[in-house]
């Protein structure tokens, strides 16, 4: 059994905060500051150049891939750690389509985080490709012979939803494309099996529930049966076979490591290593299981004690990520109240009221104190702006 | 007058070492590490996901642009930090040529950078473009009438040589194509002046004379004639001209802000603050000046106790950056033992010895201990292999 309570003492947590926004931005391993400083001082600092070499720092993204892959279930030496997750969304989506060059169609859904549509819509600008958005609800149906890829997030950023990876990505193979699944509310939320939904290409971010830090670096994964074949667009010296033979032409790296781009962020990188050291331990069927009961208190709690909202995100469990959403016609203003009373969710366009449950750091101590102080601002209508604002002033 | 020994004072140099690796990587500013702490205890920690505003980490950004725009010769406004330089080539060489979509050919030369060939000859399959490469003395006759983009590294990563940005720049203009500079090896060791020059695009690292640490984020600057007509490739949620709002279509940001892309590196920017703070005051015609003088004395002493050796670079300083390179058979091996009595320079294929003047933190002892410990290698025949391998085994 996976200890939460060990796994929770690892975090900074500030005084008087329930923090339901880890959904967004994890918060601080409380290893982390201590172990960049070292990192700095000791590396950087006195190896200087050397330290590519001697302090490892040139194999890093793919050490810190291995430990990734454990969460998301694939396999060693099959992620690579680097740029932002939309530069890796589009290395994805591009490799994916060009593996399909007789398909122009790359299709998404609505319920998609945006960032994602943008990078999709300058590939096809520039490759000749077309975006297709349908609704979430009608992805399966949409995969026709003339699509070369799915990009789809398997978690939706605001309702929760969880799409069926293994059922989309043999949907997918059956009408002869390829999968790129974002796995921006997933990795560290649920139980991620990429291997196992025979998905092909799946990227992801890290500062999210795996606690990286503001702008940590994004993950990259390609099943091994694509590896060798992907082909990228986005040619960096680090993803050259040879790196330093400083060659005129671009040959690509063995597997996965042909995603590497330029030079890896080393200091960030070892931020992130704080924190995958506190996922060490942790079995990620305890951990969904922790998610379920957490989002389901809270479900339960929130419907029994504030009448106005209503449920945004699916009831099915089996269908939800690790976060709730609730609707509310003063969604903005009312988690302004929340945030003032130190529970921290977040608010999405245009009524949702969102909350993450990461189960490393959230018990059900917090879901009691967030369905307490929804109920008292809902009922006591402290959530109008005036108010807002006369407490903002004093804050 | 810049004063450098406050500049020198504000690094941390291991006891010992001679350091001319600062073109590759430069040393760690002494207050970078409590820097990089305190960001992370005071913001990331307390903050949490409210930093973003309240610890300004979404300007972070355009604010550190700013701050290296003064060094290139850019105004304020008009660089904006992110990703690493490869990506942030592939972003400039596409929206150039975007820009003269009537013309095929990327126009290079072999002296360029080899990461910056290998994104283009991706960019050029991908958007049927055509990379020509010629040699360095050659690109001036080759800006013929097909070349939408020269792409140019201004200082030679190997020699030094320095390219004439407002020459070729004017050539190009008159032969109706856009230039993209590289500063990868001019920003922070020569007098950039990117208005002066009237260049269309430039992008940059900071890990090298600006001394941001491994992995630093790069910079990208737009003239602002082209800043609005630019129409980037690589359009994430942060170059939206409303990120927040989540809208389902890509709207370019105004201005350089269109050229992030994804959620920005705040750890390692944070960093790059710290050593931009030993700029402030540095004027870049001291910094020049200071350059000059120490690649001249390095030449004139070598030459003058190494007859094994023979200059690599130009010989007049106007047409080299602040670096100089030296041929030898057994550069590599030499290379080596110059490490290991810690002088630390480095070796580029097939035989370059290479030697970085940083004026920030160089000075002309550094350069009298590099001159004696190269000459009594060469004279003792301590450079070979046996040798080595046995003082490695050592140390």
């Amino acid at each position: 059994m996976t200890d939460f309570a060990r796994t929770r003492a690892a975090f900074h947590l500030p005084q008087g905060v329930t923090y339901l926004d880890g959904n967004s931005l994890g918060p601080m391993p409380k290893a982390a500051a201590a172990k960049v400083s070292a990192m700095m001082t000791d590396e950087w600092s006195e190896m200087l150049i050397t330290g590519w070499n001697k302090a490892g720092w040139f194999d890093q993204p793919r050490k810190v891939g291995d430990r990734i892959a454990r969460l998301i279930g694939a396999g060693p030496g099959q992620v690579v750690m680097g740029d932002t997750l939309s530069i890796k969304v589009f290395q994805a989506v591009s490799a994916a389509r060009a593996l399909r060059p007789d398909r122009r169609v790359i299709l998404s859904d609505s319920g998609n985080f945006p960032s994602d549509l943008y990078v999709a819509q300058g590939l096809a600008r520039a490759v000749d490709a077309e975006l297709r958005v349908v609704a979430p609800e009608d992805v399966a149906d949409a995969i026709t012979d003339d699509v070369a890829v799915t990009m789809i997030t398997e978690v939706d950023y605001r309702t929760g939803r969880r799409h069926d990876m293994a059922a989309l990505t043999a949907r997918a193979h059956a009408a002869g494309a390829l999968t790129v699944w974002d796995l921006a509310h997933s990795a560290g939320a649920v139980d991620v099996d990429l291997l196992g939904a025979k998905a092909d290409f799946a990227v992801g971010c890290t500062y999210k529930y795996l606690n990286g830090g503001p702008g940590a670096p994004a993950f990259i994964w390609i099943n091994p049966t694509h590896a060798e074949a992907a082909q990228p667009i986005l040619q960096g010296w680090m993803g050259h076979a040879a790196p330093f033979a400083f060659d005129l032409d671009y040959r690509p790296a063995g597997g996965i490591d042909r995603m590497r781009v330029g030079t890896p962020p080393v200091i960030a990188m070892t931020a992130l290593e704080a924190a995958l050291d506190v996922w060490d331990g942790v079995q990620m069927a305890d951990l969904r299981a922790r998610s379920i009961e957490l989002s389901e208190a809270f479900i339960k709690g929130v419907e029994a004690h504030c009448p106005d909202v209503t449920l945004h995100s699916p009831r099915d469990p089996a269908q939800r990520g690790s976060q709730v959403g609730f609707r509310h016609p003063q969604a903005y203003a009312v988690m302004q109240a929340l945030i003032a009373e130190g529970v921290i969710g977040d608010f999405r366009a245009p009524d949702v009221l969102r909350f993450g449950f990461a189960p490393l750091y959230n018990d059900l101590d917090d879901v009691a104190r967030a369905v307490d102080v929804l109920a008292a601002i809902l009922r006591d209508g402290t959530w109008d702006r005036e108010d807002f604002h006369r407490k903002a002033a004093v804050t």
